[in-house]
Parts: structure tokens; C-alpha cells; sequence
């Protein structure tokens, strides 16, 4: 390798399946301990013990409409000519103890409430007549009608969710339902984000020349997105000692560590020498066989990944997802898969092969067939090229798409969705 | 219509579409107004108005690749043979004022350097060898090669979003991109949710024949998904005034009030009078031909909507999704569309015709010829029945469903999303 003054470095490119398994394998990562939240605020965490129900819901038999509460037998030869008049001994109510009838009688009995003792089926009130303290009936009803039975909605016993499991709005309802106040959830993954670069202003600030920090904000979002907790460390100039300094003090406080720019091959490209500074093993690998997203990297230190997002927003956006996204799931032992919100849709045009693999961007749209993805193209500097697309499809080295092949799409995020929906594709989808 | 004790009230049923229709007709709801918020907090937030760019994104002409910002007349002639020798007079990074070059010359330009006045070319750093104060170049760079051009990204004048946009990160990321430190979004509609019913208890109380107050948790964390701000105004037991009182102080402070429970045919169903009551036009509608869901209502008093959310919960999703969540939509004057995570899938068995609309619930797998939606059944009140489904499709009154039509599915939220790639057809997916 020839030595030069204006060149860093060279990269040793390398498949980006096997960079995520060297970086997986040098890290080391295990699940993160557990900690106990309150169900209310517990939407969207992921569970970190299986959670088995400790009792029947419904806990006793119950109406489940509005009516009378009776011996079914008492009703047998009801009919329209032979009607069978009930006497009414009393109302029943949810929250109520359970209470008694014997042959001849009824209790109304209102939706929810606990079966009374004695009685095996409920009339609905619509098919009964009220005649003063009695009730006509005038056909027979079934043992066991209109009654939820104990248990019918969950067994004592019963496992309700798996470890893992991401909590919805239904599941903690159900969790609440069952009396529980607190969950235990796998701590979340702290993330810190250092952007590297002279050239770079805060949000706040204003320079002609001089750049705003917005990408951060994008990883930051992305981060949350995807289970983590961001933490922003702010801008560190492209000089070794400082990008030492900072990586050393995030490493402090986060369970990863993610870099943006400083990590191409020019004379400012330090943060690969900081990383190799800081420890062992240092570096895991920098650069991949895939484009925009080359001169992605990443190292360990101390046994936590520092994932090097590129400068280039695309090509940062392809670090992301291929390293620093399978990094959060992996604190929460979940499949990477699992975390990504995927879709398959057509291939809207011929795309030809390419001697690299393509972190291809496309926008989606609906058809009457099903999605439509449009590559979006455009330098890896283009923010505006991320704007217009909802999500990216790897397309693989010396491969060729022909228009209508079937791919696999990850949305860049959940909140993808109402964007699909507002394209032109949206009238086959309202028409039925 | 018969009058008797038992029996608070007969419903008219109509179709639910005619009931939205009604709705909106007597709430006539616009769009709330404008509230500045700092970009970075805007994420999932709707723009409230059209973006145009002040500015130009990059502003100036800019290297994409570290290398040597030339004349590309310059290296018109050069050849392996006959190389062509530069004189390096500088160095160019990000943030720096623009250098300037003449003939003969050349500058070493970062990536994301501004390009040196002079200069139409950028030649890679890796296409050229260094040799003490000169580069030689033995091959030609056409002009405007490996430049980003001004305005390439963005152009100033352009716009960027539309109003009743969605911001997703990549969109925060650009407008903090254009040094914008705040952003004109819709406020959000405030909804107080109030639970009826003498056997409700807190979530953090315990009692062996009433229930915990779970649904109301549900509910809130399906408003904060699509959009809006949920607050608990919480349980009021089954007393005509108390229900009055409370409503009244919640309308005092949301947009709309969602009622859950109470609304049904049963003596103690006492919310439809509460809304009477309240003022002009009091209900709206009761009762809609769709199961479960039956006995969903609404009402308006003083402009503001007040959804009956029946107390059996899969009928409060289904009106949580016909109803309440079109409100909200309504709100940023979004379509309705544009908030539900929508997909369509195959269904996995006959469904055979039933006398009225169906709010079908499923669950979702993937295969190789994409979405299978498996129907779930179970009563109305089962919560697991919810907790096995990833979103429902409505069955028209009269259609049977042959195995394998194409359905339109409404994901429950998008943490859907997670769940349905863990299910058995993910190994389809991640095989390519």
C-alpha cells in the first residue's frame, strides 16, 4: 500500500453480512437486565419474562347481555301458545355478589353481572315479557345461553405472552385486567450519538458556511423509533484527541455508541484512529460491499459497539439499519426481523445489475396488485432522495430486477405508514 | 313501543356509514388551530402548513469525494502515457470560505468542501498519485464530475411538504437541514375519556367482584397512536347526574369526549340521557347495524362530540375506529385513510353471509403470496380475542367471503407491526 499525505487510508471492503457477524461476534451483546415499569407506561416495551395468567377471566360466569337469569329447565315446554311465567326475586348487577334463584323464579340480570346461583342460562330481555312481578316466556332457552363462562377470556394458568413480546395497547389492557400494576420490560439500550466534523454548527446556531446538525436528529428519532434511548453528545471537531475524548465518555453512559462521519478515507477521517486508540479490539471492520454505505464501520471497545454512520445521510441511513438497528434488538434478545416494519411490494422498473450491492431506495405506492416500489435515486448526499422514499430493499451484487419482481421493502419507520396511503394508490385502496 | 321497567330503550339501527355522516354533519368540526413547536419535538406531528425552501441545499457547488478540485480542460489530454501534473496549491474542507484556482493547478478538496472558485471538477483522490507538491492525473474528469450542484437537494422556492403532512424523522432531519428551529403544526384534539359503571374500580385497587378499569387504558393509548391527546377523566358510576356533571367537565376541556360503557339497553345504561340532557342536539345517533358494536352512539352538546364506546370491548374498538378515530383525522383535516396503518392480505377460510356487517377481527401471517388474514372469532367482550388479532376488516351485511379473497385489513396500530413478522410465515419473508 502506497503511502500518501491526502489519503487516510484504504478500506478492505467486505460482504455486510459478514461485518454484521464479525461485529455481533467481537461485542459480545446479551440481553439488558430487566426492570419493573408500570403497565400504564409500559406501550411499546418489550417483555422480558413469559407472563403466565394467576387467574380466570371471567372469574365467575356471567350475563353477557341484558336479561333474566333462570333455570333453563323451567322454560322446556315454553311456547307461544304455552307461555311459562317466572317471578321475578330480584336484579342482579356487575360488582355484585352472586345471588339465588330457585324453580319458578328469575333474576334480571344485567350485562356483566355475575350468574346467579342456581341458574344455567339467560334470557335476553327483548325475548320476554314484563308482567308485573313476573316475566312471560314464550320459547325454551338452552342451558348455558348467553352466559360467558369463568375462563372463557383467560385461564388461570393460561400463558399469556412470551418473553419478548412487544407490548400494544390490548395487551397492557389485558395485563391491567388482570390486577397486575407493574411488568417487568428489558431496559432499553442507551444510545450515544457523536457527530464528527469542523464544519459543523448546533441546530440553534446560524453560519454561512457552516453546517446545521441535523443529522443526529434524524438518528436520534430513528433510535427511539426502534426501542432504543438516544442520547445526543453534540459535535466534536475532526481532531483525534477530542473524538477520543468524547467516544470514551458516551462509552461511559451508553450501551453503543454511534459516530456520524469522520470515517471516509480523506486527511480529517479520524474517528477510525480514535477507536483503535481507545482499546481492544478497536475496529472490527470498515468498509462494505454495498452502496451508498461504504465506508461504514464499526469497533468494540470494552465490549460495546461504536457503529461509524457515514457522512452521507444515505449511506448513514444504510448503517443504521444493517448495524446499528440489529444492535437494539439484540440488547433485547429479539430477531432483528421482528423490529422492522416490512412489506413485500412489485418493482416498479427494470433495475440493471450492478457490480455492488445497492441499499436501493424506493417510494411506495398502492394497486389494485398490491404495493408498488419505485426506486428513488439520487447521490448519497441527498436528504430530499430519503424524503421522497418510504423504505429500502438490498438488491444484491450482479443482480437484476425485472419490472414486477417481487421484493421485500423495511420502511425507514413506522411512521411510513400514512405516507403510503396519501399517494395516488390510495383511491384502489378507499374504492371497496 | 311497549313500556317497561326493565328495558331502558329500544335502538333504531342504521348503517355505520350513515352514522358518520350524521356525525360530522352535527359536530362540524375544522381543523384546530396552528401551534409553533420546536423542530425537534415535531416528530408524527401535522404540518399546518405548506413548506417552501427559503434557501438552496447544498447552497454552493460541492465536492461529493475527497480528491482534487481541477479544471477539467486541464486534464483534457491525460493519459496513461502522457499523464498530466497538477500543482497542488491547497487544501479545501467543509465549512471553509471557497479558494480559488487558476490553470496548472489544483486544490485538495474534502468532501463537502465548498469547490474552489476556478474549478469544475473534482477528481478522486484514489485516480490520482501524489508526488510531492504536484498530483498526476492520467486520465480526464469531465466537467462537473463528482459535484454536488447547488440546489441539488433542494432547490430555494421549492416546496417541500404540503400541509396535513406527517413528520417522519428523515422530514425533521430537512427542515432543521434549512436552519428552521420551529414549525407551524395542527394543535392536537384533547379527548377525556370517562368510564361508566357502578362496578368499575381503579387500576391500582383490588376487589374480588369488581373490575379494573382497564379498557380505559386501551383506549388512551389507541388516541396518543393516531394522534390525539388522551385524558383520563375517570369512573363515574351508573347515576344520571354524576354522568352529566362528568361529561360537562370534560367537554370543559377536550375536543371530544369518549364515554366507555353505559350505552346499552339495560336500566342502568344511562349515558344516552346524560348526553339529552346536556344541551342541543343531545344523541345524534344510537345504535348501528354492525356486530359487535351494536349499540355505539354519539351525541354533540355545544359543537363538541361525545362517542358512546359500548363497554364490551371489541365493540368500543369498533367504535373507536368507525368513530372516534375519524374525529380525530377530522381535526387536522386528514382523511381518515391517511392515519390507519392499511394493508390487504388473503383470507385464510370461507366466511360465510350474515344478516349484518361484520367488524371482522384477524390475525395476520406472511406467506409468499403476501398477508394471510386468519378471522378470529369470540365474544364481544373477550380482550383475547383482540390480543390474538392484528387488525380488522368490515364484512358487508349479505357478502360471503370465499377463501382467499383480497381484503382490506386496518392494522390496530403500527405496533402491529412486529407482531405479524413473528409469526410463522416470517421464515418466507427472510429467506431472500
Amino acid at each position: 500500500m502506497m503511502e500518501r499525505e491526502d489519503v487516510k487510508r484504504t478500506l478492505k471492503l467486505i460482504p455486510f453480512e459478514e461485518a454484521q457477524r464479525q461485529l455481533l461476534k467481537a461485542a459480545c451483546i446479551k440481553p439488558l437486565g430487566h426492570e419493573e415499569t408500570p403497565v400504564e407506561d409500559s406501550l411499546g416495551r418489550v417483555l422480558a419474562v413469559d407472563i403466565i395468567s394467576s387467574l380466570n377471566i371471567p372469574g365467575e360466569d356471567r350475563a353477557v347481555f341484558d336479561g333474566y337469569a333462570v333455570r333453563s329447565i323451567d322454560t322446556q315446554n315454553a311456547s307461544l301458545k304455552n307461555p311459562v311465567y317466572l317471578k321475578i326475586v330480584g336484579k342482579a348487577f356487575p360488582g355484585e355478589p352472586p345471588s339465588q334463584i330457585s324453580h319458578g323464579q328469575a333474576i334480571y340480570t344485567a350485562c356483566g353481572a355475575i350468574l346467579p346461583r342456581g341458574a344455567d342460562a339467560i334470557i335476553k330481555v327483548e325475548n320476554t315479557r314484563q308482567l308485573g312481578e313476573e316475566i312471560e316466556i314464550r320459547s325454551p332457552v338452552m342451558p348455558g345461553e348467553n352466559i360467558g363462562r369463568v375462563g372463557e377470556d383467560v385461564k388461570a394458568g393460561e400463558l399469556l405472552f412470551r418473553k419478548g413480546h412487544v407490548l400494544r395497547p390490548q395487551d397492557i389492557g389485558l395485563l391491567a385486567g388482570m390486577g397486575l400494576n407493574l411488568v417487568k420490560v428489558f431496559r432499553r439500550p442507551r444510545i450515544g450519538i457523536i457527530s464528527v466534523g469542523d464544519e459543523l454548527i448546533k441546530l440553534s446556531e446560524k453560519h454561512p458556511l457552516r453546517m446545521a446538525n441535523n443529522y443526529a436528529l434524524i438518528i436520534s428519532s430513528l433510535i427511539s423509533e426502534f426501542g432504543g434511548v438516544p442520547r445526543i453528545f453534540g459535535i466534536v471537531p475532526d481532531d483525534l484527541n477530542q473524538i477520543k475524548l468524547r467516544i470514551s465518555e458516551a462509552l461511559k453512559e451508553s450501551e453503543i455508541v454511534a459516530t456520524i462521519a469522520g470515517c471516509s478515507l480523506g486527511t480529517k477521517d479520524l474517528v477510525p484512529d480514535a477507536i483503535n486508540a481507545l482499546g481492544n479490539p478497536g475496529l472490527v471492520f470498515h468498509g462494505i460491499r454495498l452502496s451508498p454505505g461504504k465506508v461504514s464501520g464499526a469497533g468494540v471497545i470494552d465490549g460495546k459497539p461504536i457503529v461509524m454512520l457515514p457522512g452521507h445521510i444515505v449511506s448513514a441511513y444504510a448503517a443504521f439499519y444493517l448495524f446499528l438497528a440489529p444492535l437494539i434488538a439484540q440488547y433485547y434478545g429479539l430477531n432483528v426481523e421482528s423490529i422492522f416494519p416490512t412489506v413485500r411490494a412489485k418493482i416498479s422498473q427494470d433495475v440493471k445489475a450492478k457490480p455492488i450491492s445497492t441499499f436501493m431506495r424506493v417510494h411506495l405506492t398502492h394497486s389494485k396488485n398490491g404495493l408498488i416500489a419505485e426506486p428513488i435515486h439520487g447521490g448519497s448526499g441527498v436528504l430530499t432522495t430519503l424524503v421522497k422514499s418510504n423504505g429500502y430493499t438490498i438488491v444484491p451484487s450482479g443482480k437484476e430486477l425485472k419490472r414486477g419482481t417481487d421484493i421485500k421493502v423495511i420502511l425507514f419507520s413506522r411512521y411510513e405508514f400514512g405516507h403510503i396511503l396519501q399517494s395516488k394508490g390510495i383511491q384502489n385502496i378507499s374504492e371497496d
